[in-house]
This record gives structure tokens, sequence and C-alpha cells, in this order.
């Protein structure tokens, strides 16, 4: 394992100490290390929803990438590929409360799930109304490793950003969870690795890929998908992973949709356009007309080789809160 | 060889269409395959001083990620870690000019600082104004593989950007390159590999590292730097990095500056937050301050895993450029 780590138990104190610092414009670490997250820079809006995700790391930019003004409240960073615990997303939720309630954008992966849940109670008890929305857009398989029903996956940022939105604008509580509802709705990913990745205190590959095979369906954490196949071409790889993600979500004649190619870590830009390329083109063919594009590193499982692809059926409204600013260190624009 | 590519020949014509249908509100790309380059949508500025950079594919999001409001006019892809020739350097200089001339930015690569110049004699002869500047900020070896003198790598992003927004406000072509020119001699990188990467045409490693081996002062092409090492921590890579660095820009008590970590295209972002957080306290102890950053993969090199460390002294008219609104695909702010 070669890795530009220091000690493998502190790579996450480290890595989040060095963001904080990196973009204190944007962001806030908390102070205490037995409670750690990442909160807006300036804390939290006095009358607006505030949001906050969390999860194990090593899926970054996801979360911590994502909080600031149009996004994220706070982030809740887990050890590698390791739900946080319910103190810390208790903390956050407390940090991000600006008095109109507090959503949770989860993962559904059992751990997140059971310790966003105890956090929610906990919050309550400090009179902080939270409202959950379960993010499980990965089709590949039902029921996993880590999950009962399907995981959460690079779906999860479209929830992000386009909840995020709607809070921005003055949505109330309600408003906002339903929202995040719709588009975890509408949304649907699959993956695929070429290489399996390395945690760092486990010092060796999550599993095993042969030279000329990879794993179609494949979870963020490495968890098995739906077959192993020889290594083929990107139009042929593109072609299962569309064809999964387009059934499931009916996509049909007339369709307007988000179309988003997510690498794992370690793919390079270039591969992952040729993906879009075909990917686009397959939506097309069935008379759908991507309307929004997003290409690039989102949720990453460390230095996995590999992507995903994502779409998202569009409706008016959410097209406008996907487009509205966005001021986060991994998403900007319009502001 | 695994890799997200159908035809290895095709991948850098593959991956820019890709690339110019995700983001054509941004980017367009020429229609002359044999002349291939991306250009600003909406086409040249009347008046403005035009941008145009390029070289060999594989560093993405170098160059074509830079093209758009405040930065680039154009971005000429060759193959594969190959200069592109100099017709579609010429078809892009005559893209991107406003009738205020056109500057060339060049990283020094002997095949890339010869196909410009032709490239800018032609364009002489189309009566275009072209001045160059070559970006050689890589402190590690002086000749390269494919260099007399020193290379340019990571370095030529904030080139771009500065010398960008100065384009942008308005000044003209001699200004320009004096930004460009000072921009250039106060900026150093130095790069470390832990993994080499596979030219999808070659289809085997550039290079061969030893398991338990680095490559310190390593090229964006896998050229050799300065010495292989055993693998070691963060602190002490960085440590050697930014001291090269730091040495030859002279970093004294007193100096504002930028610190920019790049990844080289397979390292997970939590790494190369690890590298600012050292590189940061370094630069501190030696009584400057960090006023901008910038980390993330701007320059890579394919899928090779490793990071670069960058430093430019700031003046207060490169920050006010550089902090001026940029909107491209892989930089974006302030508009």
């Amino acid at each position: 394992m070669k890795k530009l780590i220091n000690d493998p138990q502190q790579v996450v104190a480290e890595s989040v100490a060095g963001f904080a610092l990196a973009h204190s414009d944007l962001v806030t670490m908390s102070q205490d290390p037995d409670a750690l997250f990442v909160s807006r820079a300036g804390g939290a809006v006095p009358g607006k929803v505030g949001l906050v995700s969390g999860g194990g790391s090593g899926h970054e930019p996801l979360h911590a990438g994502f909080v600031g003004v149009g996004m994220l409240d706070a982030a809740v960073p887990g050890a590698v590929f390791t739900s946080p615990t319910p103190d810390p997303i208790q903390a956050a939720t407390k940090a991000a409360d600006g008095g109109a309630g507090v959503l949770h954008i989860v993962k559904n992966y059992t751990g997140d799930v059971l310790n966003f849940e105890t956090a929610a109670e906990l919050a309550e008890m400090d009179d902080i109304t939270v409202k959950t929305v379960v993010v499980n857009d990965d089709v590949a398989v039902q029921d996993s490793l880590y999950t009962a029903g399907r995981r959460g996956v690079a779906g999860t940022v479209l929830v992000e950003k386009i909840a995020g939105a709607a809070a921005e604008r003055g949505d109330d509580l309600e408003k906002v969870h339903e929202i995040a509802t719709r588009v975890n709705a509408g949304v649907r990913s699959m993956g695929v690795a070429l290489t399996a990745c390395t945690v760092p205190h486990a010092g060796k590959p999550s599993f095993d890929l042969g030279e000329d095979e990879i794993e179609i369906g494949i979870g963020i954490h490495g968890e098995p998908g739906r077959e192993r196949i020889p290594a083929a071409s990107a139009d042929e790889i593109t072609g299962h992973l569309l064809t999964a993600v387009a059934d499931d979500l009916q996509v049909t004649s007339g369709d307007k949709l988000l179309l988003m190619v997510n690498g794992m870590g370690g793919t390079p830009a270039s591969e992952l356009y040729i993906v879009y390329g075909r990917a686009r083109a397959m939506l097309e063919e069935r008379g759908a007309t991507v309307e929004r594009s997003l290409v690039g590193n989102y949720v990453t499982s460390l230095e996995m080789q590999g992507a995903s692809v994502t779409v998202l059926r569009l409706d008016d409204e959410l097209t406008d809160l996907y487009d509205a600013p966005v001021v986060t260190t991994a998403l900007r624009w319009g502001a």
C-alpha cells in the first residue's frame, strides 16, 4: 500500500483539518475531536431549514465538499467507510439548526440509518425538529453487504443540491423534505469498478479483481455488484449501466433528464467524458433529452478506478432548484 | 490495461466530443477533426486579448477545462502526451482573436514550444499579433526527457487564470504578456509519483516503480525526477517537495503566497488535504502567510497516483486578478 498519509488512524482527522484550513472562507471544523463535523462558515442561518449529511469517509468530496451556501449546512465524516456515531451527528444538527428544523440526508446503509435515527432522537430532546430522507438510488442490487434495500450512491449529491436550494429560498421543513423525497424518487444510479481500493487502516485491497475482470454494479465500499465480466469497451460497459438505470427509471420519450457521470476516484476525466457521450446517446435514442449534465469525481471510493452513471428525471421546479446558486468547494456556480 | 475507453486511437476525439456536449453552455468544439480545438461558446470577444493554450492530452482538466470567461479563449488538445501540430494551434488562434492579439501559453516541452512557434508565425501571416509565455515552474530537474530547461507543470493553471483575468478586464497584449511573465517568474512546483500511468495506445505503464518505491520530482509524463526513495509518510514526502519549491523561490518572512496542491489523477482528495496541511505549516514556519489555496486535480497524468506542490508569490495585483470571476468547467467562482 502506497498512500500520501501519515498514521492510518489519523487520515480523517488530518485531511479534514487540511480541508478546513484550505477553505476557511466557506467552512469551519468543529473544535471537539470527539464530535468531528464540518459546517458552514458563519454558522446556522436564522429561519432557514438546516441540512445535515454525513457517512463514512473515503468518498470525498462527499459530504464536506458540499457544505456551503445553497447546499449543506453541516457534514459529519466517520472513519473511512464507517458511519459516524450519533454524538457528532447530534452536534452537527445543533450547529445547523437556524430554528426552522433540520433535514437529515442519509445514504441507505444500515449503520448510517441507525446512527442518524438515534441522533435525530437526541436532537428532538434539544427541541430541534428533524426530518430524514434516506437516499437509495443504486439499482444494482436489492440488499447488500451493509444495506437492507437499495444502496445510496451518487444520487445523494443531487438530493443535497436540490434540497439545499429549496432551503435557501426559504421553504419550510415540510417542503424541503418533500423536494428531497421527490429527487430520491426520480433518481437512479449504477456503477462499475475496474480496480479495487485500499482502506488505509486495512492496508490491503478491499476485494480482488482479476487482471481482465471488472465488476458491474459495484458498491461505493467495494460491495459486490451484479456480476463480474471480462474487461470490455467503454461503450459496452456504459450500455450495462445505462440500460439498468434507464429501465428502472422507465425513461421514455419526452423525458427531461439530468445525466451525471461520476468518477470513483482513480479514473481520468477523459474516460468519464467517453462514458458520458455514450450514455447521452443512449438516452437520446429513447427519445429523452439531457437538459443538465454533471461529470467528475463527486462520490468516490478512495483511489478506485471506475465510474457510475446517474439519471434524474427533471421537472421545472427541480431544474430551477438545480440551477440555483451554490457556493461549496466541490460544486459552485451562479454566485 | 483496464480503461473506460473504446479504440485507444480515438480516446482524445471521443472524450473531447463528450466534454463539448456536456458543457455546451461554456465551450464549443471545432468542426474540423484535423484541427481539433475547444473554444469559448459565443466565440472571440471583440477588443479582448485572446488566450490560447494546449499540449498533449492526458492532463485533464488542463487545458480544455479552463476555457471560459476569465481564463482561456481556446485550448488545443494533442494526442495523449503528444504536442498538437501547428495547424490546430493556428486555427485556435484565429478563433480566439478578437482583434487585440493573442497570447500563447505554452508549457516548456520541446515539441510544444516548436509547434506553438510555428503556429504563431502562421498566425502573423493572418495579421494576428501573437505573444508567447513559456511556463517552466518545475524545480525538480534542469533539462529532462522532452525539455531543455525546466518543465512546465501545475503552475500553468495559475498563469492561465491570472493572465485570463487581465485580458478580461481589458488589458492590452503587452500588459497581459507582462502579467503572465510575472506569474511564471513567481511560481514554482515539484511533484511525486506513487504509481505510474498507462498511455492508452502504449498499453503498458510508462515506467516501473517498485512496490515500495516512489519517485520524487516526477514529470507529468512520467519523466524521471530527482530520485527514487522508499515509500515514506505524507509529511516526509511533502517535506521533500515543499523544501525544494520554497528554497528555489526563496520564500521568506512576510511573503504572501498562493499554495496549490495538485492531484496527479488517481489520488484521493483526502490525501491531497493531508499534503496541503503539512505544506502550509512549513510555509508558515518560514514566516510566510498562505493567502490563497487551490487543492484538487488540475494538471493530471491520467490515473497516476501522486501529487505536486506549487507555490506562487502574490502581490496585490496578482491577488486581485486571481480573485476575479472565472467561469470554466474546472475553475468557477465569483460569477
